[in-house]
């Protein structure tokens, strides 16, 4: 089977997630939008609002992955590094961008146009924009990172619009099969066996808590094909049957 | 100020959180047992259940903080390769240990002991063992890397375990100022003026959406000198007070 992989990493920039201020929404958000368009999220980094750990985490993922997501650390105060850290990644000049300018005068009066505000128009030069439905001051796309937004409602505006222009791959289908009722223990060594037999294909075992303290568990098969999807699923769904018997 | 400092990241392994199916609930939480520890969380990853890149991450990891935090991959099924890696990574034997076996068989009945539940009682060489209230199947530590489950009970139990028996540092204080009626390309400048002056305190401005489409800001300081937060927050409201005149 000939199939195109488009993989992605997101870098979360923010001081507030790492000291639990904020608890990150943007991450699982991001992963059901790239997954179901076809783009393998790979790896998930989140740094603090310092220019050196941003510069490095960016520059091992850029050149490992299709594409880099990062969220947030865009606005006019000082703490808002993100795109100073990306023009300094790729070597380009950071400048004021006169169509980002027009964007934020579609919201700020031209009164209330200051320097912190004309920070958010500075957009390092070679990017195109990114649309902000929300509050107009874009994000941007240099090669192939994305700069969002850190606010849920913002990335995900600037994630609507990026994505369409995206190289995206073979979608990656799954299938839940329910073990509940059964011990992970007891179906591991028939469930390795099923995996032994159906290379390529990715099994998983994912057991939860349930309120009454036992654990249920649901068996996740995924794959880009769908016929040996389907098959190592049926494998999965027969033991289980046969277990629960 | 003389101050121990102790950092910290969290390494996430798990397929089911890149592919969006699962929803982290672990990053959150330790982030905020720690702060309230005294011990910096500096940085999160999130990467597959694949071995180069776990042992990747945690080498990466575990050379620059002081502790690192693993969630996920130490059930009993083909899936779960943490301790392997970890292993691995410490250039150390995987052995079944005894007194992770007795814990699992406080839950399991000797007849029900079998290969892959065996799995759950190997333990890196040299590692300490963490206990888990809720299944009892162990978690480690071994020299500064810290193993627990992925399913957020659990992990918290670990992490109840463990953290008594950590080094912890000077806590991390703050103080939130709410700016909310004003905004924050408004106070940007004097913002940015009052950090320049407060060297070494760490201001964020964050801003959220309400339900009415309005942005609401707090402005959060952080230090560990409870004196200079005190100053650098006295300062923002100051700002603040003036600015909602």
């Amino acid at each position: 089977m000939s199939e195109i992989t488009v993989t992605a990493a997101i870098l979360v920039i923010g001081d507030e997630i790492l000291s639990g201020r904020t608890k990150d929404k943007n991450i699982g958000y991001i992963a059901d939008i790239l997954n179901a368009a076809g783009i393998d999220l790979k790896e998930v980094r989140v740094v603090s609002d310092d220019e050196a750990d941003i510069i490095n985490a960016l520059s091992a993922l850029r050149t490992r992955y299709t594409y880099v997501f990062t969220t947030g650390g865009i606005g006019p105060t000082h703490d808002d590094i993100t795109a100073d850290c990306v023009a300094k990644a790729f070597n380009v000049e950071l400048l004021e961008n006169e169509q980002a300018m027009a964007l934020l005068l579609e919201r700020i009066k031209p009164e209330d146009m200051n320097k912190a505000r004309r920070r958010m128009a500075r957009i390092p030069v070679g990017a195109s924009l990114i649309k902000n439905a929300i509050s107009k001051a874009p994000g941007f796309q240099l090669e192939n990172v994305i700069v969002m937004a850190g606010v849920p409602a913002v990335m995900q505006s600037m994630l609507d619009d990026v994505l369409p222009r995206l190289q995206t791959g073979v979608k990656m289908l799954s299938e839940s099969i329910d073990a509940t009722g059964l011990k992970e223990g007891g179906y591991a060594a028939a469930l390795g066996e099923i995996q032994k037999s159906h290379q390529g294909i990715i099994i998983g075992s994912y057991p939860s808590l349930q309120p009454d303290g036992r654990f249920s568990n649901q068996i996740v098969v995924r794959s880009k094909d769908a016929r040996a999807l389907q098959a190592a699923s049926d494998d999965i769904r027969k033991m289980v049957e046969t277990m629960l018997k």
